[in-house]
């Protein structure tokens, strides 16, 4: 009788339980950023969901301000607390009780509660999804709360429980997260590339900032179940990461961006050949792909990502940001690679 | 030394070639109809360009009395004359050009010039493609006009080679187009399905009638040419197939209808996965998709299908008809069993 344990009974907090000591020794207060990501090659589909272990290896670029400022503090009233952009939550509200349960990893049946208070400086109008800033600034706080000092892929795998892409998002600049093999998920983990781009621009499209009619987590697993199609994406997604390395390599902005949107379009055809159909788009989702497409037909270098939602994600380099400012009215850029670094 | 042919070095010319006698008789007149036809499991992919044969079977019903009615006549000035919609077209115009190639393969090189004057009943608004009812009309009229008595299933591999989706127009109602396996394509036509659903209606949603930027027989090459997604199409299109019999069979309109949708979406998904990527749909578009999902979600069995273009053709029963053409203002509705057959 083997005593391995099958793939889909390690749970999270197995995992989590391994790096920690008996008993932990919380500070008074702790703080960390983690910035939301953009993935070029996309996350799409588990092999595990428990760990969120991925089908396919992603590459990211990190959107350097932009994300979410996570602080712990202890709960002098013995009762847990979470606050989102100041308000204060019902503890059984979906985003409260993902991170308490986030929490409970960490201190198991101890005795310590914690206020947790999260700001996402995510403009509303860029529709961005806020889980992957979101759960690696809690991972990068509970770190520093506990006084852990884990390393940054410990961190990062431990993110990745908490939300697949919040693995991204510990680090700034490009980023990819590798696959990994392991049942315990431990080497599927983000790690920063060594490229510095400083022209390289992000532009958010605001469509629609509706809640979506299906989350990506239940989109994912749609697909995977029902879209015939889907058995051609992992390995057209490793073909793209590929391509996306030589472009990062060769800073050949030509090949990165038409390599991204091909892989997003790539990604949402799997959506729509799944059933019933999974259409993130809004009729002006497409509007603002012909713009995109009659643009560069006029010999502007100018591609687009889009996630699982309605909105576009623009990428191009810094000569054409004004005219594009210009056609997208309300286009919010970020320039991943100037200021500040994003992480605290 | 193999004497085999290599399968792309089959002309045309070739295999309709070994149909005829050395000599030709026309008649004074002839004159065909065919129906339009809409893919219920699509044609999408060429395994022979020449001979315009399938990578993976379809099936479609046709549209009654919509379609196109060719006449043919001796030109008694010696020249061909090609005459579409009552005006008569330049020579080298794509049509003409054509039709006159088509009509070569026929009369070869004897000297025998006509007048093709063909006039399609179908409504600009429904935003068809003609081609299918225009070179299977074509077919049949070559067919009384040089008095050859073929079979329908060698007129529907005649009218393939003209335009792929044509060999389905040579019959009415439910029609399959066998994929083949022939060299020579001779096993590559349709035959007509024996099913007769009184109650099936297909209703033509105008989206726009704007020419198409990439045209279908381009569109397929590029699909096949640089969609990994593609991969997984006739896998996909083979179990479609089979399930749309299964419907036919049980009279289950569920089953029907949900099996041609998924099939176009995937279809178009293909599209999507290309590069450049290839979208025919309009922003409309998408909004005519999402009314029927909604029409859905509130009870009404009600479906879609789309060709390379924005059109969407909602399948559906006469029960729901009242309702459709309320929410679908302009709506077209055809009854493929009613009136009268469709071949003249």
């Amino acid at each position: 009788m083997s005593t391995e344990i099958a793939s889909d009974k390690v749970t999270k907090a197995d995992v989590v339980g391994r790096y920690l000591s008996a008993h932990l020794t919380p500070l008074e207060h702790a703080e960390a950023f983690a910035p939301s990501n953009i993935a070029l090659c996309k996350y799409w589909g588990k092999r595990q969901d428990e760990l969120n272990l991925p089908v396919n290896s992603s590459l990211s670029i990190s959107l350097a301000h932009l994300g979410s400022r996570t602080v712990i503090r202890p709960s002098a009233t013995g009762e847990d607390k979470v606050i989102l952009n100041a308000k204060v939550l019902d503890l059984d509200a979906p985003f409260a009780s993902k991170v308490i349960a986030f929490v409970d990893l960490f201190r198991r049946q101890q005795d310590l509660p914690v206020i947790v208070d999260t700001r996402n400086n995510i403009p509303t109008a860029a529709g961005l999804a806020s889980s992957a800033s979101g759960f690696a600034a809690l991972t990068l706080a509970l770190n520093q709360y506990f006084q852990l000092q884990l390393p940054d892929n410990v961190l990062s795998a431990f993110a990745r429980m908490g939300s697949g892409s919040a693995s991204r998002s510990i680090f700034s600049g490009f980023v990819e997260w590798q696959m990994g093999l392991h049942e315990d998920g431990m080497d599927s983990h983000a790690y920063p590339l060594d490229v510095v781009w400083p022209d390289f621009r992000v532009g958010l499209v605001k469509v629609s900032t509706s809640q979506k009619a299906v989350d990506s987590r239940s989109g994912m697993k749609r697909t995977v179940a029902t879209a015939s199609l889907y058995q051609s994406w992992p390995a057209q997604a490793a073909q793209d990461l590929e391509k996306l390395h030589q472009a990062l390599a060769q800073g050949d902005f030509t090949l990165l961006g038409s390599t991204a949107e091909h892989n997003a379009m790539s990604m949402h055809a799997t959506m729509i050949a799944s059933w019933p159909p999974l259409l993130y788009w809004q009729p002006d989702s497409v509007a603002a792909m012909q713009k995109v497409w009659a643009l560069r037909e006029a010999g502007i270098e100018v591609y687009f990502t889009m996630d699982a939602g309605p909105n576009l994600k623009l990428l191009f380099q810094a000569k054409d940001q004004a005219l594009l400012e210009t056609e997208f009215a309300g286009l919010e850029v970020v320039a991943p690679f100037s200021g500040a670094a994003a992480r605290v």
